[in-house]
């Protein structure tokens, strides 16, 4: 194998662990000496050993002079595991391949320098573009301190979400479904409106044949005003409810003792510190699924990073059914807010479309 | 060649007329002796040569004896030409290979029974399917005396196909527009509502950079409310207006001595008697392009038989928005009406979904 | 249509007669007013009339003004038929898009001159590399005065194409033995050793569903050692014997009424005689189909332009088999010919391999 | 992720240590529970711990209840390590998904037995025929008891290995030799004859960037008559000899301490004999580098399970140049041996296929 086929399996390894290890990146390596395969592992879940550790430790002994192929720049400083720079220059590596440096400023090229003042050679930007992708959100996150945001919609071909009543079952047909059931469990925290818990009651939780863990519920819920025995307050899983200042929280707590109840200090719910206060308590990314109003502040407030579009090939018509996203329009089109397409591709008899704001200069 | 391959010849020579042979379909034919071409030709507008006289002339003499193949049955009938079935017997021809036969059923089989009392081989349905599909909108017409009727329809992905105040300029880009003109080019008509008349004042005519057929240009205008500056009543391309029977019609004709005033029995302008009335003028295929309330007409009275989507990559919000598809929604998301993808393509940057009613049982 | 869907249709037109139009190239036309097309056709054999005389003569009095497409240069001086450069002139037609101009360096350029001094716009260039490859034959042998040679093989995916007794039947399946038939009708003459008449007593003719044309059959036979029952004497095509200065051809006319004889003045078959000899009777593709012998002069003498190689999913084996090419090898396998492949495609369960001689530089 | 998709994933890590497992099978295990990957891994290396091993350890304690995810039947017998059958029931597993069943028809189904009878549900043949590929070595070699064979040839498209005098560098281009040296690393062992060495003297080792492990060099070499210089003498790689039953082997431990010395019982080398004394060693792959008449008698006796071909786009032509198959030829055409292509590409500027001997009723 190529030290590209070599990184590709890092890559790999750390995919198939996206949404499991927040607030961590997915990160995968190999051991690699006379091309032969050493060790190879992920790291698995936040608290447990990194990816370069399990690789190493498969390796055993014969990790001194070995490659070792690395999807993310190796920590350098003593966290929850001593840093696998230190466990790299132990263990005598010869090479090391890495597809991107840290993202946090604070200790990117801190890990790498430390490899090379030991005289392991290192070289960066191996399949860099697939490694930055994997951990989109987490890069996002590091930099930002808020979450990576992803809207998604189902809609019919016209562009509606729901009928004048509400009623929006169902849209698409059930392969996209089972598609965001999959998305919800990479996401660590979902969010919908409370005008969506009142109208359709969801559970909001990942239902996939061989499982998935379910996101954080987050409402945005101004003034309290959720019935309790709304499905979001079951226990399936984690509940936040977010409300402005001047919602009656007194019997809350008492009422919902396991749902976490974040305050604002303003009267009305803005994005810009909802998602800043998500973002304190370690929200990495976030799903939103609507409804109609909620994606409209998204959207007028340029406060998301992709849009998930999962197009029915249905027509419902009229100008009383739910728009996709609502809100109050611009006047002009050209205030649209233009998007760049990632991917189109047919999802079962539904169309679903990948699209991130086009960046200016494109 | 293989006998498919002389007739998917056919089939493109057919396919290069779409659009220029109304009321006539688009028809092909090519004659072959012993793996040689001695003809070809279409069919290239009505009342000139059908598309086997054209190849029959080129191969002269040589006719006799050799193969032809013509993408629709040749016609039995003494028309503006005389009939084709005669001139492959007079010429001797051997073998006529015929790719469907024709949807007139009073015609229908006619061309072949006499073929095959003179002695011709026959040979039918050698790549029917894309036979049918050229000529979709004849067929169509020729069952129904109504036209094939195809919905046009630009939108943001948010389904919005202009501002609140009607700006809709413009939503897709140059490529997705240049495709529009394309279809007009091929369409008998295109019809607008008089709202899209008043707030765009378009001129609907075909403009590409080789030229291209300008459909006729149907308004619906109940009461006759449009302006007589509006662009479409400009001398560019030929205006039919349809009003209901309160219409006042009193000067109409000295204002617009060219223009072809229908009006109906009714009150309000049903789409089945539009359709009726405009099938009776020899409307064959139809390409609706809005506003809103149109399609959301035609889509509630299920009087179409295809949709050209063209989805821009951009979000544009709002409650407050035109939807691309207007009118009253029905109560439940189960009652929408259900498409089939036949196409789904990137075009630019846009978006293009070409789907069909679905059948039922499918 | 765009302009390029105009010139594709005309190569369409020019390709569907590839082979037959010999020596005139194939070419095609389309005249296109407004969108719509007034008129298309090929030159379907030498002697009738030109592919911009078919389509204007369709086009009729409405060419005036029109655009015309064509794939090669319009002809500029009185040959069989005027020139087609004065016809478009004549008409009136507004711009003549061209593909590639005229190979023949006495005309290149002057059809084209023509038209400009006539006030007629012209393009030259569109979809150039396309139309140079429809025709590469005539252009080769414009310049050259010798045919365009492909050498075409089968062989076992070991290299053999016969047993040490000659045995060759079958190497390759139906599907790939059709397709050299379909290779046959395109190229003007065939050429095979005399060993291989001996052997295979082959037939040499083209043998498909929708027929097809026969090419000369060329038999190097330098001392005429032929029997007179081989089947290449008997009337189903031309044959053509090419034989040495020592050939005795006392009694050949009488045997062979029908067949040319060309003697070289040398005893032995010089290869760059041969090709001289058949190209000055007007041969401008020759297909090479062997035996071994013969292929490995072309390929020692480096006297051709292609490759067609048949490859079969079996080994045969042995150091007595017939390699697919013979004669003396060169010392080193530096002194190989190299090629550079064309294409690679499956057909039947047979390997197909086009390959030209690779060029210096590349 | 659906079960097919851990599937793949298993498969991905046992398909990376293809060639660095033998004597044992490449294997790769996913542990799953509610949609969480908790551990992976493959078997690395003979008498190391087994794929499903390392993945139960990474998963620790909540391996109980979980999806086990295994490209091949859990071993059920105690060999270097206790079996894995066991572990899986001790852990408590919920579900065990199998690719295949083990190829030992002694232990086949036994592992899946004993998970049963202890309450496992186990699902059998996900993916399995791209589990049955991965291991054909194996499998071929735990049924027959002798290598699978595998031959590969690089020629000229004209069916030549060498030039008359036995220059054969270079025929392929860069990227097809890299290939090769891919190859190499993967199988067991690489056989030449002893002309192979005397005319190239090749070291017979992979070199790669990366490195690969160097399979065994087996020379056949009936009379001893290889010079002690040879390269396939060098220490760089193990070396086996096999040699008849007349070749003096009187001084050969003496000058060649480290090589494997094979004779066989017969004269000359019969190629059943070969396979078998080396299957007896545990030779699972053999990949038959040649020469010419080594490849001739593989093939008459029918004793190879694959063909890797590299066709070089040069001609070499000569009857006096080698063949890339040699030996004495069959008679007849139809006596050749019949493949199948597994897959056709282009690798650099080189052609390669694979093929495999047709099997009876394709
Ligand atoms: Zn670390
Ligand atoms: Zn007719
Ligand atoms: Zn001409
Ligand atoms: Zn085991």
């Amino acid at each position: 194998m190529m030290k590209e086929a070599y990184m590709d399996l890092a890559l790999s390894l750390a995919e198939s662990t996206i949404g499991q290890t927040s607030p961590n990146p997915s990160v995968g390596s190999v051991v690699v000496k006379d091309g032969k395969i050493l060790g190879m592992g992920s790291h698995l879940r936040a608290g447990e050993a990194h990816a370069e550790v399990i690789a190493l430790q498969q390796a055993g002994e014969e990790a001194e002079g070995a490659d070792v192929y690395v999807t993310l720049e190796p920590c350098a400083h003593f966290g929850k595991t001593p840093p696998c720079a230190n466990l790299l220059v132990e263990r005598k590596v010869k090479k090391v391949y890495i597809a991107c440096v840290d993202p946090n400023p604070e200790v990117a090229g801190k890990g790498i320098k430390k490899l090379e003042q030991a005289g392991i050679e290192v070289e960066v930007g191996l399949r860099e573009e697939k490694a930055l992708e994997i951990n989109r959100s987490f890069f996002y996150y590091m930099k930002h301190k808020r979450p990576f945001v992803t809207l998604k919609a189902a809609m019919t071909i016209d562009g509606k979400t729901a009928t004048a009543n509400g009623d929006s079952k169902w849209i698409t047909a059930e392969k996209a479904r089972e598609d965001v059931h999959k998305q919800r469990a990479i996401y660590d925290a979902i969010m919908v409106g409370s005008n969506t818990v009142k109208h359709d009651n969801p559970r909001l939780t990942t239902r996939l044949p061989q499982g998935g863990k379910n996101p954080i519920r987050i409402i945005l819920d101004t003034n309290l005003s959720l019935s309790p025995d709304a499905n979001i307050f079951d226990d399936e899983a984690p509940t936040w409810i977010i409300c402005g200042k001047d919602a009656d929280t007194t019997n809350f707590k008492a009422k919902h003792p396991h749902v976490k109840l974040i305050q604002l200090q303003t009267e009305k719910l803005n994005l810009n510190d909802v998602l800043a206060a998500i973002g304190v308590q370690g929200i990495q990314s976030l799903y939103v699924e609507g409804g109609s109003t909620v994606h409209g502040s998204f959207v007028k407030e340029k406060l998301f990073q992709e849009c998930h579009w999962y197009i029915a090939p249905k027509l419902l018509t009229g100008n009383d059914a739910i728009p996709v996203v609502g809100g109050v329009a611009p006047e002009n089109m050209s205030e649209a807010t233009d998007l760049e397409i990632i991917s189109l591709e047919q999802i079962g008899s539904d169309i679903k479309v990948i699209a991130r704001p086009k960046q200016e200069g494109n």
